[in-house]
């Protein structure tokens, strides 16, 4: 990445047959979709990509089999996140072997640290890295959020090119956002697409949007009407991803219901397989039909 | 209220020279300051007028007093949440007498209610209430979010108009927007004011902002420059907010820094006395001094 | 109160007939119903007395008449806990006038202080206070727990003579006795029913039991048999208590079950009516049904 | 385990030279140290055991070298909690190929599941298991707690022997014994030992203590006193145990004090090291200078 990544990059999802099989085919037409969609990037291993829910092994085949099929035709990304700061290491490494361009880290998620202690960890962490990396705010999943002041001294490091949210609180992204001014080169993306759009409207340089997933293109005409401050057409757009949210993220009454609606929209198009990964599990019949009418109901 | 209200409505801080007095010529003061600011209405007795914090005959002497000073230049919105409905009505029957315009209820913050509960308790109060009511969503005090579908059930009954959030959540105030979006007529007013010009940009009605008590102006241009998308004057005036936000609201390390920092600017421009109900303390001196060099720093 | 407080204090119900009605031969036959149990002390305007649900004026008319009603035949408690410092002192003046014989005060709970405001808010208050305090702790409704050095700060004042702990949480009820092993005078009560015989066993000095207000006699005599080290008796009175809270409390699926229980218990046992004060609302038939089974298979 | 586990369970420590590192000399210290101090039982990779904060590998030697230091002496339970299913399965099979006794499984600690979800996470992990399992309830670190209905459902499967809770809600442990009162071969063992005494008095197994690592003997005398029913004895030794809890698990200001502390206090005593790895750090001289100091004032 010689120059700033800006834009929309998907949180792949992992395409799986089983608990611990890929998808491979499903993988494939899946990265095929969203660089025809216009995406800026692709990052893997994410919350989306339900990490965590994977056997270390699993994630290191996700990450080969993900450069391979990407062969370099965009920037890739790659989750690191993990409660053990040495298989951080080991799968930043791995990311660095295949050739991907930065690695995407959440803070560990078993121990709550306080602001102190998680300053301490990512100045121990990323002298051990090879690759650029973003930090990845996510608290619900986390039991932390990076203080503005954390992410400066931890940004002490050039090491550290940017910064993902998934918090939601718009206080708080404008608080890093202004935190960080001095900081040029230092780029934020938003997690939820439904903040997307005003973030960037105040500056932010993209979204890492798991709707991006079933419908890049959505995302990108988004995040262009927003990034050339067209209002009206952000207005127009911006509600197509709220009735995506409203209706594709919340059937059923789970908190899980994003990740299934995602999965299970990717495969009524028939992209990847809908497996979801223990703890969770795939919508049955009637989800499917609403998450069926809620993709017919958008006419994209 | 014939037309609908639009723009900044300060929530008001009630100047207090103690515990039990009202500070009455710093609330002649402050209401003349936010008219001269430009402000399209009054809010009292939100969380920034620390309602909960005055006795309840000193609520009552808030809303005489501030009706009879501001004497219907603008519109006037009189919170009345309270743990107990028959206060609730007593307080809203005061604001009625009083010509107020509408009044703003948070959920009861004692007992935690479920959706649906919370749903009958406002099925239950607003036909006991003469004016329009503004729904007030503030979770971190009240311990419960209002849902979209709570909200949509409430505004069920036409005297329900409008809503503001004081969530911070970005994603939770476009939900809400879009589930109403078939209510032409229901307002949406955001509280934090980090978050004010990017929710006017994508709909929002206005801001209930605590830093217009002590610099109406630039939140009404702010405002202005929004609701006109005028995206680059938006950022440059969002770029003061921010650093009001960062300066003036965290001096100290209390979860009261911005009720504390409000009231203290307001002291050292003169307008109204710096006293802080219980249980909170007002800053000492060398709080004070930062708060003076932050303002003098804005260069307004 | 002459000498320490010892054993089952009911934190009362407040029998309602609406919602700013007292059903006060309701209340007569309950307070008759707790003395015939043979329990120390009556607490009320706690949580499952709803002070916070009820008007000023009614939570005045309840100390009133229970005062007269009570007639000193046993030690009265009343919480004064508000979110007004002046009128959690208006409450402590008038329990002063009729006789009662102690406060009991939880922090403000709309604003959350730390540690360090929560101290100063009682170096304030209590000095303004006439009779003897009980700290009461309910992080679950206040949003702020008492640490055990703050507690040991606040009974510096000798009028400070107990804690009630409704946290539910064992591990910091026994620090709380640990730091304060020096104050021989002080009291600890317990909230919750189910923890009651084993933090007697382990020292604490009683419970403060909503059951208490239906089966006064069955917490009387598992105090008696804990604090005179009979276990076996403790454990067979332990499993009726057990029972009435998992058949009495869980009844619905509402946070509120609780309170919905006890008052529907009294009811169906024709001591006090069973309205209950918004936000809440009393159970329907199925439910009572649930309530009057669970009653008649406990055997009492 | 011919027979059921009942008494003073150890939740070990890992001793570690570095991130990566077996501290293998003082494992074989501590697993002396706690035999000889009369424990029940061997409880590895817990959260006292830092499990998720080691890499999956080193995870794998622990068990090996405990199983083959303890040597069949005591029964051996291993964590195995792990958010990945099938990595928890791998783990469990390894405590399987060693002899060990049984496993201990804490929810998956990313993605928070409700409870359906969680039971049906066990109903699938379970037959996969070859040896007897405890649930283990760790809310604050998993952001889910079990039901007692739902530990119910789970116990269905008699896979399924024991219950450890580390939630330190006296009702909720109450609640979860009364339900299960049907299945007498059921274990319940309790986390926090500021709790164990009261637990056990009141039917529980045991405790699985981390203080046990460092006075075994304490603990075990302290769980015989309580479960003959000594009650002089045991509020005797219980002041010692408060006295350990509040001098040696709270220095500094960190949530991880307690950690740090348990491990400073074995390195005092010559025991293993006290590296502990990321993302916590062991203490420097002026705290470790305050665990002995309190070590000392104990006079054990």
């Amino acid at each position: 990445m010689s120059t700033l990544l800006r834009g929309i990059i998907p949180p792949l999802v992992t395409p799986l047959l089983d608990n611990n099989t890929l998808d491979t085919q499903g993988l494939e037409r899946l990265i095929e979709h969203v660089i025809t969609g216009g995406v800026n990037g692709i990052f893997i291993l994410g919350t989306t990509g339900e990490a965590q829910s994977l056997s270390f092994n699993l994630r290191i085949e996700m990450i080969r089999q993900t450069a391979k099929i990407l062969n370099k035709r965009l920037p890739l990304l790659v989750g690191i996140s993990d409660t053990s700061i040495v298989d951080s290491i080991k799968l930043s490494q791995i990311a660095y072997e295949v050739g991907a361009d930065a690695v995407v880290s959440a803070p560990p998620y078993y121990f709550a640290t306080g602001q102190a202690e998680l300053a301490e960890f990512y100045e121990s962490l990323i002298p051990q890295l090879e690759l650029p990396v973003y930090l990845y705010n996510m608290p619900t999943h986390t039991k932390v959020m990076f203080s503005p002041d954390t992410i400066k001294r931890i940004a002490a490091d050039n090491k550290v090119i940017g910064f993902k949210d998934s918090s939601a609180n718009g206080c708080y992204f404008q608080s890093v956002m202004y935190t960080m001014q001095d900081h040029p080169d230092f780029s934020f993306f938003v997690g939820p697409e439904e903040m997307m759009a005003e973030a960037v409207l105040l500056g932010a340089h993209g979204g890492v949007n798991g709707g991006a997933n079933i419908f890049p293109k959505l995302y990108v005409d988004l995040y262009k009407a927003a990034s050339t401050r067209n209002i009206e057409e952000v207005q127009r757009l911006h509600q197509k991803v709220m009735q995506i949210s409203s209706n594709i993220y919340t059937v059923g009454s789970y908190g899980s219901s994003y990740l299934k609606g995602v999965k299970c929209a990717l495969s009524v198009l028939h992209i990847c397989n809908d497996f979801i990964a223990a703890p969770f599990n795939k919508f049955g019949d009637e989800q499917r039909n609403k998450i069926r009418a809620a993709i017919e109901s958008l006419d994209l």
